[in-house]
């Protein structure tokens, strides 16, 4: 079965929704993933996650290849087996947080060096090394390695990796080639803050066939319109039919602007993050547990909202919990986030096929404006 | 309905099992108590506590007092509905937490004083207090305001803090009489590691008719043969027919070693902290997440155990798990600690029954001999 199917077209917009057929799971598209960096949604079992609708998270090569390590978790079965999530993952390269090392790390042709913030160890990862790591990990789709940028690096240095990107694309989807079977590789466009070299990188990462592609580099602390036009420059060349996933966008307005430019796919930490530190999402807008406004509220948190919190708690418990630094509170609060972010995305994916989407952005902007 | 009924008699030893009546509830006892502080068995789901079995939890009033506050949580209907357990409550007194207080406390015939440790405020609780705070939580089971004592304290002091507890425990009956249909008021017997004392303590107590009893005081660094001294000295003068509690106690054999002794009821941080800590509590003996023996581990903590940890997951992720101070850790490992108490109850309950209790004796020692 191909991995990507469109079931409508926003005729307003290059919004669509669509089915991702994986690991026989059918997730809808547009979709949201939460983030299991460590092998695990944080505060979070497997099956909460999966009964708030979820088939898909995503997991970090990066931290577990370094930790537990990525051959033991072969050895034990693959990273599914090993987290008890039977469901589809999708796995990132280790492109992003070899960035997020800055000084660490060394960047050349071959691939990336740096040292490890667990325990100081020396380690490399080439772009075949992220597939093999990828593939020993069981991910059900696999990111290309790349190159992502400081903000304020210069144009040459963009163009030159936007060219080594590609190069190392091209090594990935050799790597990937004896799996290519049973997990799906995606290129991810990167191109950093110029259009010219996000519709280069686009039009040059869609020559290389692959089942799906994303795009990269982008909420790095950049205005929001920057981040919207590099969207819709990288976006403009990739094939309709295959799909469009913005890497680490998370924030409901950002959600909805980019499924009206055409994006299916997202991951973030915004809604676990959030969670633990006492913020909470809902369709008025976001709650802050610390505020003493709640202490003796006695109303849920979001009425109407079918999650744990929601259905068995007060704002008063929430917040009595938060301040008290409890377990518990992490626990709700995630399952209260990852339940808004899926009925955020329900109500998308509704508005996509009632091409009501303005509508859906203009509620959701209303309160969260601040937000992004 | 009569709160404690004994259905069984040990021939050879003061063990007993019986079933307490609270609030729709039967509890079997022995009977081990999670420990809900702060109005959270830390890490767990009311409901996830309440499937193991346990339908009977300990709610800190010196903490909840501070911090929600009892009036607040009066005001949102009680503890129960408050954090959501149906279930029976007993809450202690504050005595013990106010003794924990060492040198910011001030205790006099009228009751003790305090600076909070949350904020610093001068607090006030007298016996009366105690028990005013305690029916606003709404416990079922209330426990009497009383001193615990420095290990070091002199002979002349212990005596008159026996007789001052027990004139508190006269202010704490008739501060309860409103609401003993209701609830329980259970004394305290004192008396430091005097067995005179502990003798006088638990015959003048006992003068009090009450409708449970607890010997308090205990596993305070003590070496454990005088610790169950105490005990026997402090049991020896209480009324056959009404349920005993050794406050405090949690390790696998003391429970045993008092159980025989005829302790009915017990509470104790053990499993819950020690979850926290990577510390799992086995038929086979503590294991430690933190060892390397267990990073390649398929197998599930313990055998044959019932709990989320041990049915789904291996060593080696719940090692990962707790290597990365992931939130997951604490709630698999709490979830299997609280069922190993349970367990182990199961088989005391058991082992009472059946006049075994030297033979479960035999092999836990064998295991715990050196975790007390």
């Amino acid at each position: 079965m191909a991995l990507f199917s469109i079931t409508s077209r926003d005729p307003n917009s290059r919004a669509r929704t669509g089915v991702l057929h994986l690991r026989g799971c059918e997730i809808e598209t547009p979709a949201f993933m939460p983030v299991g960096t460590r092998g695990t949604v944080k505060a979070m079992l497997p099956e909460e996650v999966a009964e708030i609708g979820y088939k898909l998270i995503l997991g970090n090569t990066f931290h577990l290849h370094l930790r537990p390590g990525s051959e033991l978790i072969e050895r034990l079965g693959g990273l599914h087996k090993f987290m008890n999530w039977p469901h589809a993952i999708l796995t990132d390269s280790g492109g992003f947080q070899v960035y997020s090392l800055a000084d660490m790390r060394k960047i050349s042709e071959e691939g990336a060096e740096f040292s490890s913030p667990y325990d100081g160890a020396k380690v490399r990862i080439r772009p075949e090394d992220s597939i093999t790591i990828q593939h020993r990990l069981g991910s059900d789709i696999v990111m290309a390695f790349d190159e992502c940028l400081d903000f304020d690096a210069p144009a040459e240095a963009v163009r030159a990796s936007v060219e080594m990107t590609l190069r190392w694309l091209e090594r990935c989807k050799r790597a990937h080639e004896p799996r290519k079977d049973t997990s799906h590789l995606f290129g991810i466009v990167q191109g950093h803050f110029n259009p010219e070299l996000r519709d280069y990188s686009a039009r040059h990462t869609a020559e290389i066939d692959l089942p799906g592609y994303a795009i990269g580099g982008l909420s790095v602390g950049e205005p929001e319109p920057l981040m919207m036009s590099m969207l819709e420059a990288a976006i403009g060349p990739l094939p309709e039919e295959k799909p469009r996933y913005a890497m680490g966008i998370g924030l409901p307005l950002n959600l909805i602007d980019m499924v009206a430019r055409g994006v299916d796919m997202f991951d973030c930490v915004v809604p676990t993050r959030n969670a633990r530190n006492g913020r909470v999402f809902t369709f008025e807008g976001v709650r802050s547990m610390k505020q003493a406004q709640y202490a003796e509220d006695d109303a849920p948190l979001e009425d109407g909202c079918p999650c744990e919190a929601c259905r068995k708690y007060s704002r008063a418990y929430l917040r009595h919990l938060y301040t008290c630094n409890e377990i518990l509170s992490s626990r709700l609060l995630t399952g209260h986030n990852l339940t808004f972010f899926w009925r955020l995305m329900e109500r998308i994916r509704d508005a996509v096929r009632t091409s009501s989407l303005p509508q859906l952005r203009a509620e959701i902007a209303a309160v969260y404006a601040k937000e992004g």
